[in-house]
């Protein structure tokens, strides 16, 4: 097979393809579909999953993956075939037997928390999602197996899925800054905020004026309409393809900041992915790196840019004309408001300050129980003793707003947590990368003049997709790797500065 | 292979799954897409109608094929393997190459006429046209050859497409009845319509509220939310799978019955689709039977019940509730008005009582152009001529309202018209049958109530699926064959009795 590097782009733009299907399907579930879908659709999503993997993991891929490694001298294409092999080996590693069991207990243990989470009912949950753990433990073992020395645990592997790139040391080291200064800094915002005098934002706003106005706040952030839409879906999220990203919110009448908050983020996920190298589309070297990055372009756009005082100051005239009854708060107001710091017990509700330990808690745990360290009926104990250590607050039999709160663990998604917090890190050391290269950035928010910063990304960031490393992508911007510096310079600035 | 039947239904039911996802990103393509999505698109519907088509005519196919053919005992199994059976036998009777040229001019031949057609531009047109007609030629040639005891003449495996089961011989009779009384009752019609006063329709209709009012003769008309939604698209049309059923319309503010009577033709289509056996869902057999079926379900709920004077009456509170602006026309004036009669250019706009001419127009002028009796280039010589002869109205040098107002034929969909009226006879004879079996129709229609008509559709026609032919499912619901005079009897009592 002289032409083997050409036969793998079509093979792996041929599954780009069926993940288009799979990803428009999934939207369409969570966007459109009535109740009497769920069935035919769960069939069709099994079906083309299985499809795409059949053709991932064929011998043909194989080969031409063997063949193609003594054939490529471009660099470029050196770097292309070895996302392809990254993803076929992160494919290839697993029995299907493997792989079908942790769907049926997934999606199993899925469905039963939505209710237990609801009821607090631990032992309900338990019995569930003993068997996720127990095959996330052989899942992580073969990934493990089969790049011991790439992964020193079995966790590692898991965190390699998400963080690609992004080892498990560098975590360890990173988190333990995080751990050492945050609860001190914590206490320190919460001090100063006491006796401010914060506006409450709960009101009537009505639906369809939120709606108008998210949109409007897309504008400003330069989202192009002509190449994706937004939508309702009950938890916001963002997904789609090169010129066509579907993002979503929530609308709640009593509360309109929750939502703004949420567009901006997924906005950055969006322009992320719409940014992404044209040339390489379709195939694995053009895709998004990695989830740190992805959440920091998000976070990005939500706490650097959105809950900046100068775009804050910027937009208060669009939140006042679409929700005259907001004409209450100044920005000043506003802001204050938005940056409210307080240890709570739900990490998505959480502020950007007290973030980082909840994902911290979740880590921990995390690596543990992967690592078969820590048993999984003591989760609620160990939760609780975290959370009095990190927060002074306590879950003892509160498994509702302990460690049932979440969703990632229940079909098995280990090792994603962590990205949110590198995500933050790095949102906060490119946006002073952004503010170095531009003096005058609080001029421009404040006439909500975005483009300077979406260029910028753009350049250093986004089109960069998969072409080199997590690390390398952030030296290249900021002139060294993620340093847990800059978020907590951040913090400093903006909740005891109070700056920007 | 000892079990080959139940390996069959696996590998229909398979294809099903693929055609699950086909239908959602089709419908998601006309319905919310934006501009962006084009390319990616195409090429992932490409890519899966391609791995769908190699799947169905797969030699193990075949080989399961012959080896159920002798296994096969049970009556319902053998009509479930004749239908697995046309299946295949339509797809590989024709040359892959074939398949593509089709696909790649058909494409090319649409897009040009979307323009074309406005610019009245016929040899533009004709320009890509010709090669659409040369490659339909081989097309009903080759699906000729393969059942040239079924299809006497090319054209008849062309019309088996869509009115699988009823045969062109049944057509051109019906035909020649229509052909020679309906001239002359649309005249009666005319003369017997001219100095009414009826109101004119022309306002301002604001769209949200037609929206809304539209939702409501879905729920008057018992469309399940559950199991499907309305969305709103450039032409209306219904898709979906069984549980999940998606129909479109579209508003313009200058009109509200047009959507109106959309909305009820494509809530036919759905609750069609809805009731179709559940025990053959995803096999050929549980599926629709043929066109003519369909559009007699669509046409009984837009024609038969819509516009009945009883429903009209009942819905008109809730047009002047919805429109208060209409509260200037009552029950009588609004149904005179949507049952105008008169010659005109415009198939889709045309009433039910010229409209079967537009029909057999292109019926006419279709099979002798598939059966190399006409040449392309006279086609607008022949449409002005019959037009002349049917409708007393000139088409010369006017091809955009003469021939090139359809889109059916540029993409090759040639056998397709006829469907339209024996849908429409099929829906005036079934409606006769349900007026005999309940004579009290009226009463019922006059307070909302349908659930009747649904129950009786639901036992004599979409719980049918395609396990009996359509002759017989007519027989079986009626007494007789599909047969004209009821249509006839029909357009007498409603335009010339005044009656329904």
């Amino acid at each position: 097979m002289p032409n083997a590097y050409p036969l793998l782009e079509e093979q792996y733009r041929k599954l780009a393809r069926l993940d288009h299907a799979l990803t428009f399907l999934q939207w369409d579930h969570m966007v459109m579909m009535p109740p009497g879908g769920s069935e035919p659709r769960a069939r069709a999503i099994a079906e083309l999953t299985a499809l795409r993997h059949e053709l991932l993991i064929s011998p043909q891929t194989g080969d031409l993956l063997q063949n193609a490694a003594g054939q490529v001298t471009v660099p470029n294409q050196r770097r292309s075939l070895q996302e392809m092999e990254r993803e076929y080996q992160r494919a290839i590693c697993l029995p299907s037997d493997l792989v079908k069991a942790q769907a049926l207990a997934g999606s199993k243990c899925e469905h039963g928390w939505r209710s237990q989470r609801q009821n607090n009912d631990w032992p309900g949950f338990l019995a569930n999602f003993k068997e996720v753990v127990e095959l996330a433990r052989q899942e992580a073992q073969a990934r493990h197996d089969v790049a011991p020395s790439r992964f020193p645990t079995a966790y590692d592997a898991m965190l390699d899925l998400y963080c690609t790139g992004d080892s498990n040391n560098f975590i360890v080291d990173v988190f333990a800054t995080l751990k050492k200064v945050l609860p001190g800094l914590v206490q320190q915002v919460v001090d100063k905020q006491k006796g401010d005098l914060v506006p409450d934002f709960v009101g009537q706003y009505p639906l369809d004026q939120q709606r108008l106005l998210n949109l409007e706040l897309m504008k400003c952030l330069k989202f192009n309409f002509n190449e994706g839409r937004q939508d309702v879906s009950s938890h916001p999220f963002s997904t789609g393809c090169r010129g066509d990203q579907r993002i979503t919110t929530r609308f709640r009448d009593s509360d309109f900041m929750d939502a703004l908050l949420a567009t901006a983020h997924e906005t950055g996920h969006a322009s992320y992915e719409n940014g992404l190298p044209i040339e390489w589309d379709g195939l694995p070297v053009g895709a998004a790196r990695n989830m740190c990055i992805h959440e920091s372009q998000s976070l990005l756009f939500e706490k650097q840019i959105f809950l900046s005082r100068p775009f804050i100051a910027f937009f208060i005239n669009r939140l006042h004309s679409f929700l005259p009854i907001t004409a209450e708060f100044d920005a000043p107001q506003l802001w204050a408001a938005a940056t409210r710091v307080r240890p709570s017990y739900i990490r998505v509700e959480a502020d950007e300050v007290t973030y980082p330990l909840h994902v911290i808690l979740r880590y921990e745990i995390e690596s543990n129980l992967i690592n078969n360290t820590i048993k999984i009926e003591d989760i609620p104990e160990i939760w609780d003793t975290k959370m009095q250590e990190y927060f002074g607050l306590s879950t003892a039999g509160n498994y509702r707003n302990g460690c049932m709160q979440d969703m990632h663990w229940t079909d098995g998604s280990f090792g994603y947590f962590p990205s949110y917090t590198i995500g933050a890190l790095n949102a906060a050391q490119l946006f002073a990368a952004i503010r170095h290269t531009h003096p005058d950035w609080q001029e421009k928010l404040a006439i909500g003049d975005v483009r300077f910063i979406r260029d910028w990304l753009k350049d250093s960031i986004w089109s960069k997709g998969s072409t080199v490393d997590s690390q390398e992508i952030i030296r290249a911007a900021t002139g060294e790797p993620t340093n847990p510096d800059y978020f907590l310079r951040h913090i400093q600035d903006r909740y005891l500065g109070g700056l920007y």
